[in-house]
């Protein structure tokens, strides 16, 4: 299968706060943000198959700045590793000042996908060759984030976690 | 402040997949089963703190098994440990078949809140005390997680992260 | 077919009230409540019959008290009495104080479903043994329930209604 | 406060049923089509009185007929008769044949509104004067079913709803 | 075929705007509103052919008043002129003021519709005879606005769009 | 007030098409396309003007290809020409192939919107410099579509429309 880049799979997803997707303090509800960029990172996982790809996990989401009514939000969202049959997704979520049209960082987050075929099973998806610096790093920090998902889900002895165990003992 | 239970914020949500709520293989989509937690979880960290409650993260979910269109879902959610101003929510999901009744393990999500006051600033939380087996494990389990998130985040030296340095060292 | 208790059935929804679910007066929408009840009460029913089933009525609603945007609202359904293929499922609708984590009942609401098979034809369902005393009251007045009912619609004679007649000529 | 008849407040719904709107045998979800006939119920309500208007019960709903999905519904509500502060409102529903447009009649159901000033309180509505021979059977129906309501609630004696005493002891 | 009159596929559609349904001004949200015309214009138009059919264009709608949280809107549609296969529908659509319930013009639209079988193909439409002034005058109007399309579309010469052809040149 | 580029109001939309915003033939529904559009051509306008922005016309929508539930949908809006206090705002959407990830025109759009300050008044936006063949060519398109409009509207004669009396009379 011909290897892909980030970019092949890079998703843009802009939209708006509208009322009906606020808390009570007036900031986009969080269960919103989710299932938006889970529509965002899904699309990402099927430019970079080519198959019907479901949300295998979310890895790890932080909301470090709430998201205001009336914000605009894009979501920006790429492959950075695949397995062999998953692949993990990288978000990165912006809004922007609506009156200086200043752009900052409010979330990142880090979704995992499974290509599958017509019955939902797993299938093969092509190789990624990261190429950016931000990538690269990316791309290197998915397979320790593998290796500790495996170690949390108990499947893989925290002895055979390589690149885990080399964090905590080089320090 | 004094101390609560789990069993003071477990919070039951049972509903239905309905048609507008699937995805292209007629399950429950990602993003939906992500609101609803979302939901659930926010609940039992308001009934823990009795404070305004926003998502701070999602920890890990794995999506184990799909839940087809017309299942019913159950998720069930507590604190599982407090931090100062924060609160891990562990929540089980559980679906039900049709006929049989019989109920099965859909995922597990462990999601962060923060308890803010009127103006968004973080506030204390009371302290938990764990009952169960079950209980006492997962408090345990918190702690290695709220290092994983700090160390993740750049925010603590992996050499300081005590209980994790230990999990890799002793195996 | 094997009887059943209301324990059987009973299902609970908790559930925020989010900014898009309210009124002009920024309480709950009506609506909004009579939808959720229909799915917690479908819920129920299908429980008490492995079966699909399909809302034949709403008996009686009474909204008491409304429920004001960012409240958390339990919705508790069990089912009441069966006749041959339908069932009469009973609801408690409670809100909690925010701050005290005081629960108090917002309304009561009574449904009416049928069991149906694949082709949308009634069939039987188990046979209920209420347990509890309030159990054994909501059971006994159910009969009323359904003798009006048929009044009502014109489908029995108000002189064939016995329970109903007892009650006003005893009175 | 001058009368109005039924005409001054009648209310034409029509609306499509889309797939997000249904259930697993593919027909209109019940709860979707309550929360349709409290907003026509409450705009008809609020033609009548002028005023705020709130859910205050659900009388009765029979689902006599499921409706498939891409149906057109139509859902009619007028003023059936007014009490102090409170109205009923009667609604008619019905479905078309996507192809022949033959009418028929899908359910009816009856729904109770009290008007309230901006702090909620109730206030007093305009009389209500039928026209028709339907208007005005609807309209002595009426005080049946008000003073059902009544004692099925445990707020009148039994043997003081005249109306309801006349329809058992005639019989 | 037979043909029919604009008065055989008017359809109402009254509702509420809800919280849910605004924009941050407080005013009902322009995409809500497209897509109840929509919804509107496409039920009128399955009452004119009997036939499933398709949004082909939105050829102009203005936006001339807001519509505040919490007005009665109301949509009327009907058919204002047919061509072999499609059909223009003509929206006029109403606020009430909530107190005096004076009913105001909020905006007019012109959509256009196409009839198909099941399988997608274009199928033909009964003709259409206008009644009333404004009918006829809607109906003038299509032939006119069907040759802009088509030349805005680069589907038809200038010069041979002869109804607006003599509009620029009579004037 | 500085000039600024179509590039500096480009805005991305993609998101895909989900069962619960599909008509009876499965493909996505029209008014859901016209709500998305709108949200997306409203962020271009506010990106423009850095002010409040409120739909004023639809001008123009053809739906030329129908979009298949599961589709991947990309928005692409940006300002084609400024008015006063209005912004006329183009649409290209797009359609991927799921499996061979070709994209290919859905359909296009015209929107335009005004700029409002916090009261509803209109005021003044920046003037657009169009860069690009396309840009220069859709620049040119805005004033006879908006002559047109004025015309339509009975507010210009026809014989001031100058832009489009020539395209007639050189034909």
């Amino acid at each position: 299968m011909q290897s892909k880049t980030p970019k092949d799979s890079r998703t843009v997803m802009t939209d708006m706060v509208l009322p009906g997707e606020t808390n009570p303090l007036n900031n986009l509800f969080g269960g919103e943000l989710l299932a938006r960029m889970d529509r965002a990172a899904s699309i990402a996982a099927r430019r970079h198959s080519r198959r019907i790809t479901v949300t295998a996990s979310v890895n790890h989401v932080a909301f470090n700045r709430s998201v205001p009514l009336g914000s605009v939000l894009t979501i920006e969202a790429a492959i950075s590793r695949t397995f062999k049959t998953s692949m993990e997704v990288y978000l990165d979520v912006w809004m922007e000042d609506r009156f200086s049209g200043e752009r900052s960082k409010a979330n990142e987050a880090i979704y995992t996908f499974v290509a599958v075929d017509e019955t939902g099973k797993p299938t093969a998806v092509p190789p990624l060759v990261p190429e950016t610096e931000l990538e690269k790093e990316r791309f290197d920090g998915a397979l320790r984030r593998k290796q500790l998902s495996l170690v949390l889900a108990g499947k893989m002895a925290p002895g055979d976690a390589t690149e885990l165990k080399a964090l905590f003992l080089n320090d």
